[in-house]
């Protein structure tokens, strides 16, 4: 088979790196040079625009897409659009909306799969897992690379219609967010509570046996051995949390379905939390501690 | 190495089981007659009171306790007493709060360790996780046949003095509850939700290269394969959860500690709410509704 791949960054550099392992041919492209030359090195054939990716595939062309969710999807997709018939296959791999996904599924010629793709970049040697959604015959089509880009038959799914693959991605994530979070809680009961425990033989004990094993507690782990300071256990690490997008919607579609999802919700606040200097509801409880009980009130110090 | 273990139940008989299996002489005692016959024929000596298996060990006994956490981990010491000095090891493999096994490591005259034991009967193949508290010349002293009932040297760890292997088994657990309560959330929100998911599909898929891939996803799927039913999933499953001492545990010793463990306290509560049948502040918020609404007041069906 031959696949087009559009997105040469980490995630993407390792669909074309298992497509070629796996004996298939990559038609490459990116809108930086490198990234392409590099693929090329490795083996795929260069492109040095989307004009020239879609007239190296010729027909029945089979692409995927692994740019940033949002903006760069559609201006990749409106760069496509002339070049696509309904014979062609479009894979989003990134984590879009899957309502968005539903939108350009409508928009676009070709048959149009939407991928969710989890393991991230740790995953280049194990493979991905792959929740896909959209035209059966799509999904069909391509599962010789859906074989060689996830950890292989049993890493990935045909998940159902239009936005399914995307929708299983968003709820992963959420649900991704509350195991991080419980494992949080765990560690920092153990760090900060009554007996002086070595976290990472709490961790490897646990790895081994314990009913709570996973990989994120193996990536826990890891963390223990490998920023390990003098001081407490990852002292230098900051406590700001980025990202929050996909569990922003799992929150949100939890609303649209009355699903509680408390544990998904509050993992989800604490990011928000970390990213405060100083919480107005911690004000306002000092000031109506003042309130009715007279306790001085704390004033922030300028630091 | 010689070891007593008292107590036969699923989880006493697989440490007998695997002890004998590492070529260990292995002397057994339950109240329950039967079991000790079936152990001796697993190769077991059989002793028929606690006096005749403290007699068998001789000098220098190791016993291990495999008994319902509680009076029954009380009365098998209060028997054991008279029998033990401080060349002997006693190993409670229970669900001991860490606090009661302090009190009992204070008051037994052998070395006595606490032994959070995580995999559950489900474990026979593959071996616990054990996480170890007490002095630690008990530990190394007992450390074949921690080899040998763990899943090897990386499945059980030295944890510190006294309480420390409960302490550590009863966050373990904690964070258990919020673990199953995030996968929980997650798979009712895709039941629930706008895709006619396969559940099963989605559960083998993640645990194929996922983050959130673990092994109670394993447990996951395997539900989903095993309860398998012509109507929903899981559809004809009890929805009322039993347990919850480690957990309520963990939360009292995180308010103990002000560690904010919000996802624990909520699995937890979970649980709590799963035993309730019409809660009191549901029936309040329907009267409130009526009060500032005038809301019609649903009324409660005699079943």
């Amino acid at each position: 088979m031959e696949l087009g791949v559009i997105g040469l960054g980490r995630m993407g550099r390792i669909v074309v790196d298992r497509t070629l392992a796996a004996g298939h041919d990559v038609v490459a492209f990116d809108l930086d040079d490198e990234a392409v030359e590099s693929a090329a090195e490795a083996g795929a054939t260069p492109a040095d625009s989307i004009v020239d990716l879609a007239a190296e595939l010729g027909d029945d062309k089979r692409i995927w897409l692994m740019v940033p969710a949002g903006k760069a999807v559609d201006a990749t997709l409106d760069d496509l659009d002339p070049h696509l018939t309904e014979d062609d296959v479009v894979v989003d791999g990134g984590n879009s909306h899957f309502e968005r996904s539903l939108d350009r599924a409508e928009a676009c010629p070709a048959a149009y799969l939407d991928c969710g793709t989890s393991g991230g970049p740790a995953s280049a040697e194990e493979g991905f897992s792959l929740m896909v959604g959209g035209p059966q015959w799509a999904y069909d089509e391509l599962v010789p690379v859906f074989d060689a880009v996830a950890t292989g038959p049993d890493g990935h799914g045909y998940m159902g219609p239009s936005g399914a693959g995307h929708y299983v991605k968003m709820v992963h994530n959420g649900v991704e967010y509350a195991l991080m979070q419980a494992y949080g809680e765990g560690f920092e009961l153990l760090a900060d509570g009554r007996y002086d425990l070595d976290l990472e033989t709490v961790a490897r004990t646990w790895n081994n046996g314990a009913v709570i094993r996973s990989w994120l507690l193996e990536l826990c782990e890891e963390a223990f051995v490998e920023e390990a300071t003098e001081d407490d256990a990852l002292s230098d690490v900051d406590d700001y949390i980025a990202g929050g997008s996909t569990g922003t919607w799992t929150v949100q579609e939890s609303l649209e379905q009355e699903v509680p999802v408390p544990l998904i919700y509050q993992a989800l606040a604490e990011r928000f939390d970390s990213r405060n200097e100083g919480r107005f509801s911690r004000r306002l409880a000092n000031r109506l501690r003042y309130g009715f009980g007279r306790h001085e009130v704390a004033r922030r110090r300028e630091d």
